[in-house]
């Protein structure tokens, strides 16, 4: 079976698992801006009916996977696994929410690479035999994540120019051994990449050599080139990170030119709503890409898309210990076609 | 491939993969304990000579990866991936630690289920064909998880009886597609498990449901029995939460006998260091694992051991919110044959 392994940091899938279903679901501001129409669920109350964010965030996880096994005629126990984590300390907004469904659960923690990590293993978990069905799941509440990382959300801090503004959203992608599509052909495993950046503001910038390094890591792997791929898109770098990505491939004589988008920067609108550098947070890649992007490539708009989530592996502590901000990216490669 | 599972949430492994090396750390107390000529260092300064315990607790993943690596002559370039992680917010401990070495990472978070989690993940990539080689690895530190979970260590609140004493302790395995072993045989992956337990402090009782409930599937997914396993050892139930698990199977009219075991019960001396209902944190198991359990393996002590280490997914958040912990079991079966 050693074809599976390209070499370096990918895999190729010898059975690509198919996406069976898609859910995502989102708040106030995700509600108005420019994807709106590909959400399953806004919810304008940012307690989700919860008496907590917290259990608001655990509550946006329950009704994605809800409506994701809603969408392919499946109960819980239909499926073998699910992999799932978010930013709250301990992954709480994943292990409260799963608590009733009785499915199978490894808990990942990949900061806002999690959509990227938990499709990876969901795929490798079906192609190598073990599951026929496996969900990758998670979520972020900008409430949540400001009061976690920030400041409790009625200080009204004054934010940066370089930050982002946390999405209130959460992600599920059902995946298959056998299905409509579209397919995940190629999964590239991040590298740890910190270049030393200590401004927990700018997390962009954190978080793009990751990037560049997992992005040329699956070209060399696959030995493809940017042009072959119609979408090019990573989670969250937001302005200035995604910037640092072009730049860093225009040093090494590639243009990614317009395929290369950022799920950051098409969640909300640039113009009207005010986000600084662009939208962040687990859900904002995973509800890009399971309402926009799979409904785009269903519908035949892209046929093959690389999707590349980036984490900043931070925490307070280590940002009041004066550490750097150190980042990771996970890739999967999606096609329509096996 | 279908004969890989085995229905519920059990996997066979069809090529097991081999333990290739191991190695575990420890602090102080793990040095006055019972098992302390089983671990490769063992370190009085509680800094590990950082400036803090939570760079401490990196330096003690970063040590015994290193040494891992040392014993089977690999450099880190060899392995294919590492799935690691802690119990520290957001998982600084491996983050941190793993910065230089440039190893392909998945992140984990399974609390205290983290070196179960990581060992079945990392078998399914091997046996999958993704990978020749990976490392599973976790840690816990007293000092951060007191200051994180409960009060900083200088204040020194008095514990309730039913508390267990975090391991500050490290352990990393690494598997190969081919070796000596011990080699792991199957996985069986945990459903989330809450009987609505809402004390923080007695962890054990919060997570004998879980142990029970995926003991049972590997051996219901099997087809074995308890008396099959000269081992069957959980990781940190401590005393309360081991006698929970044993009267369950008692009503189920097994009598699991010596053979069931807590590395919780183990790592500290229960008459002479005052750890109350015993040892907890991830290192605890990975700790005992790498060291006391592997070593006996490979002298022909134990021939086949279930190693069933468990999880409490609870916040501090949670707590406060008048939250129930949620407990999960990740296990995994270690035979000294293939």
């Amino acid at each position: 079976m050693n074809n599976k392994r390209l070499g370096g940091q990918t895999v190729a899938l010898q059975t690509p698992p198919s996406v069976l279903s898609f859910s995502n679901i989102g708040g106030k501001f995700e509600g108005e801006g420019p994807l709106a129409s590909y959400f399953d669920e806004l919810n304008e109350d940012s307690f989700f009916g919860e008496k907590t964010w917290e259990k608001a965030e655990s509550a946006m996880q329950k009704k994605v996977l809800q409506r994701a096994l809603g969408k392919a005629n499946l109960r819980p126990g239909d499926l073998d696994y699910i992999l799932a984590g978010d930013l709250l300390n301990q992954c709480i907004g994943s292990s409260f929410s799963l608590r009733e469904f009785g499915i199978p659960f490894y808990g990942l923690y990949g900061a806002c690479s999690t959509m990227g990590e938990s499709l990876a293993l969901a795929s490798m978990l079906i192609d190598g035999g073990f599951a026929r069905r496996a969900a990758a799941m998670t979520s972020s509440h900008f409430c949540t994540a400001e009061r976690q990382y920030r400041m409790p959300v009625p200080y009204g801090s004054q934010r940066t120019p370089t930050a982002q503004w946390t999405a209130t959203a959460a992600g599920c992608t059902i995946l298959s051994d056998d299905g409509p599509g579209p397919y995940i052909t190629h999964v590239t495993c991040g590298r740890i990449v910190d270049k030393g950046i200590t401004d927990a503001n700018n997390m962009g910038a954190a978080m793009a050599p990751a990037a560049y390094s997992t992005l040329s890591a699956f070209f060399r792997d696959t030995g493809t080139r940017p042009e072959e791929y119609d979408l090019i898109i990573t989670g969250d770098l937001g302005e200035l990170g995604h910037g640092i990505v072009r730049e860093f491939f225009q040093k090494d004589g590639v243009d990614l030119g317009e395929r290369f988008q950022d799920c950051g920067l098409l969640l909300y609108d640039r113009e009207n709503q005010d986000m600084h550098a662009g939208a962040s947070g687990c859900g904002c890649s995973a509800s890009v890409l399971n309402g926009y992007l799979l409904t785009g490539m269903r519908k035949g708009r892209w046929k093959k898309v690389l999707f590349a989530p980036t984490g900043a592996l931070l925490s307070p502590t280590s940002s009041f210990q004066g550490e750097s901000v150190p980042g990771i990216c996970h890739a999967v490669s999606l096609s329509a076609e096996r």
